[in-house]
């Protein structure tokens, strides 16, 4: 926790430097809310409020009857031999074994309206929306809350997790992609934890598929190119023969599955490539914009851009952003980009969007593996007092007090124990400093000081005591 | 939220500062652990998650048929009329109606295992039992992390709100209670909000009913002393005689529903009082120790021993705790005190616990009424750069960078819109300072600086700008 902590004060940070707001939402969701946005596997893995009272009262015998596209049983075919149940009863049980036409999801709507939220994008357009007539727009938010998920609980893959998200609602700025990406630079270089920005434009995407006569096949292309890395070129072809793509069409993909190069090579070979395609130019002078601004600002981590970076596509609009650990293949440690119709599925279209979003576990993960957590963070405490007995605790808490004043965190052992028992006690919680002031020493204006890392001792006067504990 | 931050900011800072560790839990904890724990309306409070996936499966023919006391059905009596079916069948529904022999209970338990924690004290409960070997006692920690009730919301009582724990467990030191009472006297000092810390002591309870003769009628008699401030002293009485007390044991008590003078005179009254029950001045010894100690480490907010003082009596086993706002009658903002069979419920008695909880929710409210947040928290943006196009664009983000390293939690507005949405924009988020840079300013070194509280304005030097904004 004192880890994670240093990982989120750090994020934090960063986010109020450039003038974002925090916000919280609500860990319960309404259903209608959450529903249909994460696709159906998303829909699997929601974490589902069972309603408070008598649940059951308000489910009615209908349900199961109207039948979702999920099982598709028709209202008629209710009557099973083994429930001759009239429909007029009241605060009826669903009656209908589950063989015959019992519907579970309408079953489950019934008895369950809230859901834990999912991730942090939602909660926001659902916030947006509902507070749009009080909130200052260009309006820059972030979040750091936990979400959920019923996965299998797995090594890497937790059913909470949290989630730190920062984003601009209300304006179509590239400034905002400038300004996400120094976050993002900011952050790792904080933590020391060196990264590949990587960055492409859905735009640029866009004007491939164009270009080599394919624009219906967009989301096939992108998902077929995501797995490149996995599966190799031949497998990725393969796939996108199946998927309908032309012979011609897969040839004139060729030199983009296999670009590689500096910036300015890529640039110019989509240029040539773009050249038909109005909106994949507009696209790639977008992300040179960004990626020369950003040169300007002297921002310290690498840049890769990588046409192939999709992100699930049907998500963004414009510039996509994914950092990876330099050198690791761990998964990305961050990622977003501009999604210009966040809103629109809750009635208020046409609001621009960008964001990014922190994966703070994964983060935490690599810089376990990587041991980049400072050691001053890892104890909470810098100094321990020993407890010598009564007398030598009130003079002890006398001088605690001052020392915690001076802004150092500090205790004393609750009980006059075995100074053995008090030592372990220090070193199990990593405390730097262990104060020794027995009645000796109080006498003598003196107290000792022991650095438990060094195995020193000094005697040091009791109030010049601050200035040895570093 | 940047004024809530405010709040556990400085609560985190002193807990820190006093040697606790922060941990999280889970929001989801199994309902084995929650159950049973809070009462019986506590229970009906609790947020119960629905099983994943196909959460009937396991729902047997047998649930509703053993009865549960509230219930009471027998398993002979299953066979309603309308139900004609075996309990050989496989995944079946609750298919027996209501009516009859069906327990919502026992089928609630069937489809639902987990339940959002209802506070912090069990989840920590269940934490040290299940860490019992990893971790280093006396444990010192601190959570904050928000628990959830499903309460009908209301003014000053919402379904999801945090709590700010802070225990020790596995000593007994009543330096502890010391410790927890300073730390109640920092975090208030800090905030600027004065407060009244009531104490008592349960010993001194089970002495006084020891010596009015009715030690069996502990619970009775501090359930009805509670209400002594709402109800009356007569009121009470009449109470009194109602849960069963004697006339003899009301009339010995009279004298300290009544009792009121400086500590001294209460300590002297009860000295007499409980001379011939043991624990009762072993209570007051403790509570003078802790007084007397408190006194010496120079507390600033008042203290009140209020003997009639229980907060949930059944739990604390030693000193109890309570915190006011001085001179508002609006409930306590912080409460706790010794409670030391705290993990007996799951199978390890005998850890000895103490610790506090602060209301953050409430102590916002206060704090709002009484107008103690800062100016100075008001606004997470000290700093907005006026965008004027393209070129001063570039100009500002360099110089926003050095601001940003300088500290201060600066932005630019990101599009070059009109200077009036600007300023407005500026001023909706209470930004202190606004900088404009135009190509003039730009040419010459300089920058205006505009103070949006006076609306003084002035010509500075770029280089020296962070040096004007305080």
């Amino acid at each position: 926790m004192v880890r994670r902590n240093y990982i989120f004060d750090t994020i934090r940070e960063v986010f109020l430097r450039f003038g974002y707001q925090p916000i919280e939402t609500p860990a319960m969701e309404n259903l209608s809310t959450l529903l249909g946005k994460y696709g159906e596997e998303g829909d699997k893995l929601l974490f589902r409020i069972l309603n408070s009272g008598d649940y059951l009262k308000n489910v009615t015998e209908a349900q199961g009857h109207k039948g979702t596209e999920a099982q598709g049983h028709k209202g008629t075919e209710d009557a099973s031999p083994q429930s001759p149940v009239t429909s007029h009863q009241l605060a009826p049980l669903p009656l209908v074994p589950r063989s015959s036409s019992f519907d579970l999801n309408q079953f489950t709507q019934q008895i369950s309206e809230k859901g834990l939220r999912y991730d942090l994008t939602v909660p926001l357009a659902r916030f947006v929306v509902q507070h749009q007539h009080e909130l200052t727009f260009p309006f820059k938010r972030y979040q750091i809350q936990p979400v959920w998920r019923a996965d299998r609980p797995q090594k890497g893959r937790y059913r909470e997790f949290y989630q730190c998200d920062v984003d601009v609602i209300g304006t179509n700025s590239l400034l905002c992609e400038v300004e996400l990406i120094q976050i993002i630079d900011e952050i790792f270089s904080r933590l020391n934890l060196p990264v590949v920005i990587r960055v492409n434009n859905r735009k640029i995407l866009t004007g491939i598929a164009e270009t080599i006569g394919a624009s219906e096949k967009l989301t096939d292309i992108t998902l077929a190119i995501d797995k490149l890395d996995k599966i190799g070129l031949q497998q990725v072809n393969e796939e996108l023969a199946v998927r309908g793509l032309s012979a011609e069409s897969i040839e004139r993909l060729q030199p983009v599955l296999t670009l590689e190069g500096k910036i300015k090579e890529k640039k110019g070979f989509l240029e040539q490539l773009l050249v038909g395609s109005e909106t994949g130019i507009r696209g790639l002078e977008e992300l040179c914009h960004v990626l020369k601004y950003l040169k300007s600002l002297e921002v310290r981590n690498k840049f890769e851009f990588d046409v192939r970076l999709a992100r699930g596509l049907n998500y963004y609009t414009g510039i996509i952003i994914e950092v990876m650990a330099s050198g690791l293949s761990i998964g990305s440690l961050c990622g977003g980009g501009r999604y210009d119709d966040l809103t629109g599925i809750f009635g208020l279209p046409g609001l621009f969007a960008t964001g990014v979003s922190f994966g703070a576990d994964r983060i935490y993960d690599v810089m376990m593996a990587l041991k980049l957590f400072p050691d001053t963070i890892r104890s909470t405490t810098r100094v321990l007092f020993v407890n010598f007995g009564e007398e030598e605790e009130r003079f002890s808490m006398q001088v605690l007090k001052k020392i915690r004043e001076a802004g150092i965190p500090a205790e004393i052992y609750p009980e006059p124990v075995k100074l053995k028992k008090q030592l372990d006690y220090a070193n199990r919680k990593e405390v730097q400093y262990v104060v020794l002031a027995g009645k000796e020493e109080i006498l003598s204006g003196k107290v000792t000081l022991k650095n438990m890392k060094t195995g020193e001792q000094q005697t040091v006067l009791t109030d010049k005591l601050t200035k040895y504990i570093i």
